[in-house]
């Protein structure tokens, strides 16, 4: 190769650039995620989940089509052709590889299997503002037991994890519905028609737009909107209407009273029976469990998009009044979620395996967090930056940096050719706590100079108008060498 | 979407395996990479390292072609086309995607920027036994210092490295060289022709195999074999072979020797005064940074494969003895390296911006620490076993794991449907420290029965041929419920 740099006609040179919709993470954002994947990776952890990591990369037909963008079955994924022939793609969740690896290891593992994952998943989709094509995804999953209780300690594990990633309690609730209500609401409005179906659940999911009225219409006949257009209904009965009506009329409460108001709906309906006793389930061992109906509650609103549920579903959403950066409320929605999937595995064994698992995107949290007013990093500061004065003089900068390291304390010498200001600056822009000074005259007297970078951008906040404080050196001590890491140390303390 | 595992016709069921040269990983193997990547990590940062995540994919232009691979330049890599035509690639490594990263912020950045990173990196090659396609890589690199400081600070912070994984002192060296070295010794004998230049460093290559009688004919006229084939020579003058087996026999020493014996070699050429004053001052700061000749050492022989390096190289070396899996002693060798690249950045900004940096592979450094009889996944246990008899008993079950993981204790409740000897089976077999048995009587007693399974596994091991101890049931013991968190922890200690 000839190195560009020394051609001496003009070389075509790339632009420097990260492809479209890829990001680089560093510096705070990425301190977030990763406290945040940390102290959740210890949480599962207690709670028994080992760590599995599946390759970036799948067969295609393992992979499976179970993105939401239905529209495009075999768009939504980076895919290549391997020199076999065989087509690959990178993976767009962590479920997908997890129902791989068990159908392929099943034999060999501990039965229930529980494993955690954290790791980048890739959506071929155009991007936009805050949608990447690339981004971190952490999931728990049970595999191998059928039991509501293995739901039951997803969610109370979820819970903790979310607290332990610093949501407090009451910022943050997990919501639990089953598809088997649906069902049996659908079985009770008489409903077995896959259109009409459809048309039901488009009618519900208009409840918040529309409230109760108009989602009756669009359960009966149909509606005229404002507009004057027609909207056709499902076409259900009185008695069709009414039920699914009282279904989403349930009101929120205690679990046991949502259970209770739940029974008399769809009680009486075999899928809406069977879904109640395992959420009564659910309920009771999240009780065992010390996790508080504020925490998890039934809501049987919820209807998560992916196609491959088959009970209990699970939404983690955000309590907060949240605002948007013109300061107006929003609602934040989801942070995660999951359910029980029991058919995933069957798609390569043709037995069924029955599943389940929470899922949370990691950045989706950060930002979760920081509308709740947390900031996982928010502790997080740059090393102690030493400045070099004197190249005969390295030697001091060097000793005092590993000195304060030695001592736990990030810490670096200054590497580059610029002057004192120059430095300082470089201090201030890597977030440093304090900045160490030794010149050849405080070498000589077995002193330093300590600046403490805190209290001088807080004083320059302060008198920013007064130029005054300047010539006081805010901040600033000469103290004994032998007292550097000691001074450093009490200028971190007061930091906190 | 259909379920499959609801279609009365047979499905066609993909195979459960991951993409050929990929794999999975979990447990112990996992656990020691993480706690590897975890204490290497915590070193940089305390050097002043700020965490950099770029993405898995780049543009093909902007990732450049330095595989090792030069006879297949456009192979080597996972690349696809982007709906906008434009080619991209996964990266092969974590350097081009920062030279890129450098190149594209570099008015943003504080300047030196030093950076690390781990993560995966895919490499398109024909796997094997060992040989993986995705590995985890970890780099440190400093970007915009020219300083030989720079160069020792990443050698010191290495060597810190290597020990903060699990490797004593004494038990890996950083060996440091550097290019401008090897390009002093070929001035000094006169080549300075391309093609001689591959001739001389091919002999060089052939030290340990021919020693240096046959490297001396390599170098000369040629030298034929013991088949009787003749390798045609470099064809350099007796004063140019000198000159080369003297750079070749500097003997080991400390720092300060070699360097003095390397200067008699090629302290007369420019380039080669160069390098010497370069690694004088590496070696200087490296004093000063406490690190000792044994830890990292100047050896002349170091020549990296990687074409992009122009100053100084660095090589970690594994000083062990090691055996192959038939006990045969075997050189484990390099388990990282790198050095200084001034012109990677370059590629895309046209001005030279120096860099040096240093890289291991994650996995690799896994296989060195058990060749070096450490284990960094070495206390790693599994869960507390909460063995389940009854339905009805469940919530006793789960608050004794609640609070067991209160007191920090990783705990589980059993959730699959099998009798005591399996799920006994199952604790075992997730490497359990304990299990914890609560039968009816015992709930009822307010008691409960504590395994300890090292202890059982201990002593199944030491009276294998003696079904006497089965029925003094080792290891167990009855405690009162409110005992329960003590007796384990006192069983975790023991096992330490």
């Amino acid at each position: 190769m000839t190195s560009p740099a020394d051609t001496t006609t003009e070389p075509v040179r790339p632009e420097a650039r990260a492809p479209r919709g890829f990001q680089d993470r560093r510096g705070h954002d990425l301190v977030a995620e990763r406290r945040i994947v940390q102290a959740v990776s210890e949480v599962y952890e207690r709670w028994g989940f080992e760590p599995l990591e599946t390759s970036a990369f799948e067969y295609a037909d393992a992979l499976g089509k179970f993105l939401p963008d239905a529209d495009r079955p075999n768009e939504g994924v980076f895919a290549l052709q391997d020199d076999d022939d065989q087509w690959m793609a990178l993976r767009y969740d962590l479920t997908a590889p997890l129902a791989r690896f068990a159908a392929q290891t099943w034999e060999t593992l501990p039965k229930p299997f529980r494993r955690y994952a954290f790791g980048p998943v890739w959506r071929n989709e155009k991007p936009g503002p805050g949608r990447f094509r690339e981004f971190v995804q952490c999931d728990a999953d049970t595999v191998g037991s059928d039991r509501p209780e293995a739901d039951a300690e997803i969610i109370a594990m979820a819970v903790e994890g979310l607290q332990a990633a610093g949501l407090a309690p009451g910022q943050a609730v997990i919501k639990i519905a089953s598809r088997k209500l649906v069902n049996g609401v659908l079985q009770a409005a008489g409903v077995t028609e896959q259109g009409q179906t459809l048309a039901v659940l488009r009618a519900v999911d208009k409840l918040d737009r529309l409230g109760p009225d108009g989602v009756k219409l669009l359960l009966g006949e149909g509606r005229l909107d404002d507009s004057g257009d027609f909207t056709r209904g499902a076409g259900l009965n009185t008695k069709g209407v009414d039920a699914v009506l009282a279904f989403l009329a349930v009101q929120a409460g205690s679990r046991d009273s949502v259970l209770n108001a739940l029974d008399a709906v769809v009680g009486g309906t075999e899928a809406g029976a069977e879904g109640l006793n395992e959420l009564g389930r659910i309920s009771a061992a999240l009780k065992a469990m010390g996790v508080a109906d504020e925490a998890a509650g039934i809501d049987p609103s919820v209807v998560r998009g992916l196609e491959y549920y088959t009970g209990a579903v699970f939404e983690a959403e955000l309590l907060l009044d949240t605002t948007d950066d013109k300061g107006r409320p929003v609602r934040f929605g989801s942070i995660g979620g999951g359910g029980r999937y029991d058919d995933l595995v069957a798609r390569f064994t043709g037995e069924r395996t029955p599943a389940t698992g929470f899922s949370f995107g990691v950045s989706r949290l950060v930002s979760a967090l920081r509308a709740a007013g947390q900031d996982p990093a928010g502790d997080a500061r740059g090393p102690v930056v030493i400045i070099a004065f004197s190249e005969d003089d390295m030697a001091h900068y060097f000793a005092a940096a590993s000195e304060l390291r030695g001592a736990g304390i990030a810490a670096e010498v200054y590497l580059g050719k610029a002057g004192m200001k120059a430095q300082m600056k470089y201090a201030d822009r890597r977030g440093a706590p304090a900045a160490v000074i030794m010149g050849g005259d405080e070498i000589a007297a077995g002193k330093v100079t300590i600046k403490d970078l805190d209290l001088g951008r807080e004083l320059a906040r302060k008198v920013a108008d007064n130029d005054a404080w300047r010539s006081e050196r805010p901040g600033q001590s000469l103290v004994d060498r032998a007292d550097l890491t000691a001074t450093v140390r009490a200028i971190l303390d007061h930091g906190k």
